[in-house]
């Protein structure tokens, strides 16, 4: 088992409260998400499965929590001199979602090599594409060349607080729902999802785990964590596209005080536990998603008996590149 | 517009009170599947769309609901004796499952060349396959032959009043949940749900239009109701492999006296309603539920404006073999 076990301590700077909060602010534009369950494959796992379907989400992704709560709190000053971001997955989209709702306008720099889903996800919620090199000094340069023009604010997709609020309401929401969990499992990239899961989930609940689920081939946070300090990915070589990024400076140092384990999980695993969702469930959840399954299907018995919360944070996918084919 | 309009009697064997009976017969067996809206495909459409997730149902299509029906009237002696049927779709998988549920055996006869993944449907819930050559005699042949060997029951997929009643419950559920519906589109093959969704629907609220949705390749019903008697497919080269049977005798007249129309939909039209659902919703349905959508997107103008209730029959689809790719 790949598991990385920590102990947990009970500092941070956002607080349940905050995550409360934020709830209330996002709570009239945003959906309350169903949670699944699943007989076949409860039965494949023996565990007790219950899936927080944020594939349903709008703007198809978990990220217009922390996106809209985010922008409610810019002021009318802020918001009309625009809001810029360099993410161009799901974050870039739910930002321009949650922007163009208050009536301003969302940058977003991409890379001239950004595939088309992407870039047709963030115009049709209303963003604007702002071109770039395709490496990581040019995206800065550009960003920071639009800060100087246009005073416009930027909107980190993870390492932000009003943003980490904002990501806790999904876990919120199924401990409402399910009060009873013993365990939620939850996808981690950034870490935003995550560290709102875990403050949120055990602000609830102090005896509830929550684990991470990372790909191998971007294995940073559980890397990081193992060496107490933050480590870039070696790889970012994984279908799981919004799974990529680099943990952050804010994120960080909450996963290490709270989590129980980030379990990672290779590629095959992940495909065929997207497989596992699409057949049984007759849902559409993304490989970021489905990896919660492929983690704990790949320790079944140490979640056996368990009911387990299992974030699936995003349905988009490109319908023409399925990993199966 | 390829309506076909009919005037509505009102005579029939089957009864809203029969399909109440059907329904707490069957309750204790099945989901009550939920009914999803989209705000996106309200915008696109111009309607405010209900539709009826069957492709969430247990055996992954409305099939289990009149397979149900009918094995539990069963009695004893005929359980023992076992049930047969020739259909290798979503019924042969639903009786399966419905029959094994009580502790009883099924054999499907199916033709040699039939998919794999209907073989694996069929056998992952409790059926047996019984082998037959790839052409309507021999399937009758054998069939017979097991009815003369072992004296079991045939369970015909949709040219029974156990099965209409039976599938009359999903329109019962959607209406229960939403009684202000102003008209239901409902995919039609043998006219099993069609006939079924009739009597429901009608009976509950007279005052409701219900259209079938059919394939322009396999367009029996819609030329049948012009011709006012039953006639063969000419061809049945279609995707929805749901929908390439021939209306039945038993349904035909239901639908005949009670329809206000059959929209046919092209290949294009099925596909393009497929990926609409499938991106947006983000739900699998397959392409015999989606023809729905398609039917009222070719009609955009008629349905403008008013609710309609769509029903996603059944989500069992081939990943490894997607329309569009």
């Amino acid at each position: 088992m790949c598991f990385y076990f920590c102990s947990n301590l009970d500092l941070t700077m956002v607080t349940l409260k905050d995550i409360a909060s934020a709830h209330d602010r996002i709570r009239p534009f945003i959906h309350r998400t169903t949670v699944m369950t699943n007989n076949s494959l409860d039965q494949l796992s023996g565990s007790k499965l219950f899936f927080k379907c944020d594939n349903f989400q709008k703007s198809g992704s978990f990220k217009i929590r922390g996106a809209t709560n985010t922008v409610e709190l810019l002021s009318q000053e802020e918001l009309d001199k625009g809001v810029a971001t360099t993410s161009s997955g799901n974050h870039g989209a739910a930002l321009s979602m949650a922007v163009k709702r208050r009536g301003g306008k969302t940058k977003v720099v991409m890379p001239i090599n950004t595939p088309k889903i992407k870039v047709n996800n963030v115009e049709r919620n209303g963003g604007e594409v702002v071109w770039c090199e395709p490496d990581q000094p040019s995206r800065e340069r550009v960003l920071n060349e639009l800060v100087i023009e246009t005073g416009c604010t930027v909107a980190h997709p993870y390492n932000d607080e009003r943003i980490v609020a904002g990501q806790g309401t999904a876990a919120k929401e199924l401990l409402e729902d399910y009060p009873d969990l013993d365990m939620i499992i939850c996808p981690v990239s950034g870490g935003g999802l995550l560290s709102g899961t875990l403050l949120s989930a055990k602000g609830i609940n102090p005896h509830i785990k929550v684990f991470g689920a990372e790909p191998s081939e971007a294995d940073d946070a559980y890397r990081s964590l193992q060496k107490g300090e933050i480590l870039a990915n070696e790889t970012i070589d994984t279908i799981c596209d919004g799974l990529r990024a680099q943990i952050g400076s804010l994120t960080f140092p909450i996963i290490q005080e709270h989590v129980d384990g980030i379990i990672t999980v290779t590629e095959l695993e992940i495909i065929e536990a997207m497989k596992m969702v699409w057949e049984r469930m007759k849902i559409i959840a993304e490989p970021s998603s489905v990896i919660t399954l492929g983690a704990l299907l790949k320790n079944q018995e140490f979640f056996s008996g368990k009911k387990v919360g299992l974030i699936l944070s995003g349905g988009n996918v490109d319908l023409n590149e399925l990993p199966w084919i």
